[in-house]
Formats: structure tokens, sequence, C-alpha cells
């Protein structure tokens, strides 16, 4: 039977960072199982013996010493949860002493800001992202196209539609998406609406065979999921995309973080980051 | 003048972990300015290179000597950029040792995995909860409806559509939004497509300025968003979620990650991270 622990990630924001770098140093460990809990808002002294009085319990169960992934950022409530009979994994404390002394500045060791303290206009740019890449999904609307940072382009189901939207939630940028459909490539040309905005085009190509899997369970059967069409259709798409210059990515086995990571590099686009 | 400094963000993944916990530290440093440079993909010693002698180049100008953090998971890609003349942050390395001891069990230095590796099940989840978020955005479609994990509630420009792609793209939840408007305060119920689905159900609300602002910017001089008008609906919202029973959160200072974190939270959904 595989070793396993309960492994607590602890924040005084969103435990988004936590759970993240936690979950990245856990797929070191091959073989183990984590029971994962996220303890979010941990931001004071009181809530911190809560957190702890929810370690210790953990601690006399079968699992054995819970891990902590704390990103505390108080002093005080951090020593309250490093109490815990437990390893304590300090990911933000363990660093602010390096960079006081590398900085030569003191840090203000107040509740972490990432995740929260809402500047308004970043705020803004990223809620009009998110309303640009709604408003631009699937083609759905040529109004305003020039204002993209990005259009995607791609056959349906090539990972459009999640890309553009990580695009604006996680980076703030203004992503529009266009399908290309059968009827471009017997026109063999671009979509009317896209021919203005060559410089701000990426394309998202797929598998052939992945992209009848994916297909058949929205529309088994069909034409639209037959997995010679779904060759022909990408192998159009690419050659329709060399001959207009479209850089493009292979997003089969790739995640929409690498996608919209890969995208941003290329068009070197600016990454915000929230 | 502010200190300035350059920081690198160095990753052989997509650099978005790096880039959270980096700026959640630099955050502590107040009164300085940080030109920040995201370094993506270093998964090979002679990418670490050409990563090297970036930041070589970078101290060699006014900023002074520059910050590095890194999430680089394979060793001898880490000591070719722990080799450039700069603070270097090890936000991976520093925790593989503890935790190599506290578990008993040797890591594999293999590169890193969050944001990438493909796990097909999970993948399929997620692309499910943003199909059916896109799907069931603003009440577009009552179908499946049962389905969601959370509906989320609220006047037009509370937040429900942010916060419904948030908790689909980074948590795998799927979540429908359904507004509140006019109609349902004057017959004093719940949309008819809800009254099913009580339990899945969370609010969101605002404060009646900012939505006066929000929606004076989307249609100015309009009904919609006068402040009187605004005063009413988020008055009437509320009295209606009261009745109903319906937890809601204030959406008016929280950041996206913050209102999707405390929704899984009192809904008790699970908490993948993507």
């Amino acid at each position: 039977m595989p070793q396993r622990r309960t492994v607590f990630f602890v924040s005084d924001g969103t435990g988004i960072t936590a759970q993240m770098l936690g979950h990245s140093l856990l797929t070191q460990f091959e073989g183990m199982e984590f029971d994962q809990v996220t303890l979010p808002f941990v931001d004071s002294v009181d809530k911190a013996h809560d957190c702890l009085e929810r370690i210790e319990r953990e601690s006399l169960r079968d699992n054995g010493r819970p891990i902590v992934f704390s990103t505390l950022v108080n002093g005080d409530v951090r020593e309250v949860v490093r109490g815990a009979n437990a390893l304590f994994v300090d990911l933000f404390g363990a660093f602010i002493g390096p960079l006081e002394e590398g900085l030569g500045v003191k840090s203000n060791h107040t509740i972490g800001r990432s995740h929260s303290a809402m500047d308004k206009q970043e705020y803004k740019q990223r809620i009009e992202a998110i309303n640009f890449s709604m408003a631009h999904d699937d083609g759905a609307s040529h109004r305003d196209l020039g204002e993209a940072d990005v259009i995607l382009v791609g056959v349906s189901r090539s990972g459009k539609t999640p890309t553009s939207l990580y695009l604006a939630l996680q980076f703030g940028v203004k992503a529009a998406n266009y399908p290309l459909i059968p009827e471009d490539f017997s026109r063999d040309e671009l979509p009317e609406a896209l021919r203005g905005f060559k410089k701000k085009l990426y394309g998202l190509t797929i598998a052939a065979e992945r992209l009848h899997e994916i297909r058949r369970e929205r529309r088994p059967n069909s034409q639209y999921a037959d997995p010679a069409n779904c060759r022909l259709e990408v192998a159009q798409a690419e050659s329709l995309m060399r001959r207009e210059g479209i850089h493009w990515i292979n997003s089969t086995a790739k995640s929409i973080e690498e996608i919209a990571t890969t995208i941003l590099r290329e068009l070197r686009l600016e990454r915000h980051i929230y």
C-alpha cells in the first residue's frame, strides 16, 4: 500500500499560490498519495489557532505527520501554525530574510496581497479583457476586433475558447477567437473579418486523432467528428496558416497554461498576472 | 527617486507559480519599483545558459543586481542559472531537502509538472467545466442546470461572469450564472428555472455606488445605470436572497480569486487546482 499523508495549504489569502507550489513540489514524490486540504483566509491569530487544532486532529489519525504548505505573511499568525505537529513548509517566510538583505530594505510584514489588494486600474483592465474575450468568442462579433491583443484561429475544438478565457482572466489580455471552417478552406482565403489583423493572428492546431475523440463526444456519428474529416480539416487549416504566415502551436499535449504562455511569449505581449 | 530592481521569474514550465509567489513577496517591499521579466520553459542546460546571459546583461545595467525567482526543478539547469550575478531566490529547490527528510522518500528531480503533465481525466473535467460555464453564462440556457456545482445569482454587473469562468478554469467547477432582473423583484419570486436548485444557489451583491460606476461606463445616461435604480435593484436583490435563504458575498472590494475561494469553501466544493 502506498504511503499516505495529509497535506494542508494554509494562507492568509486564497491559498491558490500555496496550493500551486505545494502541488508542484508533491509531484516530485511519486508513489505517495496525498489527501489535500486548503485552509484559506487564515488572517488572524484566532483563526491560526483554529487552523492549528485542525492540523493537530489530523496528526492523530492514520496518515501520520501532516505536511503544511504555508504562504502566511504575518509572523504572529505563522508562528501559531508552525507550532502544529507537522512538517511546516514555509513558502513565504523563508525568503523574506534573504530579500531584505539583498535589497537592503525592511519588509512590511503585512497580510499577503496577491489575489487581493484591488488596484482599481488593474481590475478594470482585467474585467475589460474578460468582457472582450467573451464578446469575441468563436467569431461572435467582428466589432472592435482591432482592439484585440491577439486573435486565435483554428478549427472547431482546437482549444481556442479555453485559451482565450485564460489569457483574459489570468493575464489581462484581450483575446478574441475565430473559427476556421470548411468554407474558408474551399475559398482558400482567411475569413474576411481577419484580413486586416494579420499581426494579431495566432493559430492553434491539434492532432487529428485527438480532434476526432473530442468531436465524437459532442456529436457522435457525425461528419463533423469523422476521422477522415478531422484529418482533412486539420491539414487544410495548417496549409492555410502556413500560406498566410500565421504562427501556430499544437495544443494536443499541452495545458491551457502552456499554450497561453507560448502565445504571450511569441507575440511579445506584456504579461500581467492576477 | 525610488530604488529600482529588475526581477526575473525563471521556470522550466510556464512561470506562473514563480510569478505569483514572487509578486506576492515583492509587495512586502513598498516604495521600491521592479521591472519584471518572465522566462518560461527553461528546461535544458542550453536554455539555462541563454537565461544566464540575459540576467548577466541586465546586471551590468543601471538597476543594479537583479533578483531571480526560480521554480526550476532540474538541479543541473538550476545550478547554471544560480551562477548569475543576481540574488537567486530558490522557490522550489529550497524545500525538496526538507520534504525528502520529512517523507523519508527521495524525490524524482524531474521537470516541473504543475501546469503540464496532462492527466487526461483531469483535463476532460476542466474542459467540461469551461464548456458548461460558457453555455450557462447569464442565464443563456436552462438545460442541464441540475449538473451545475454552483449557480451564481445577482443583479447585472455584480461579477457573476468572471467568477463563473474563474471557478471553471482554475478549479474545474461547473458554475452557471443567472441574472436577477426587475421582473423577478416585482414577482417577488426566484426565476422559475432556479426553484429546483436552491442548494446550489449562491449570491453576489455589490455596493450600489460601485454598480452605478460600472453600469455607467457601459450605458451612460441610462435608467440601467441611474444611481437610484442601482440602489433599488441591489436592495431588492438582497431582500429576495435573504427571504429565499440564499447565502451571498459582497463583491465590491474583492478579487475574483477571493470571491471564488469563498464560494468553494461555503458550498464545500472540492477544490482541484490547475
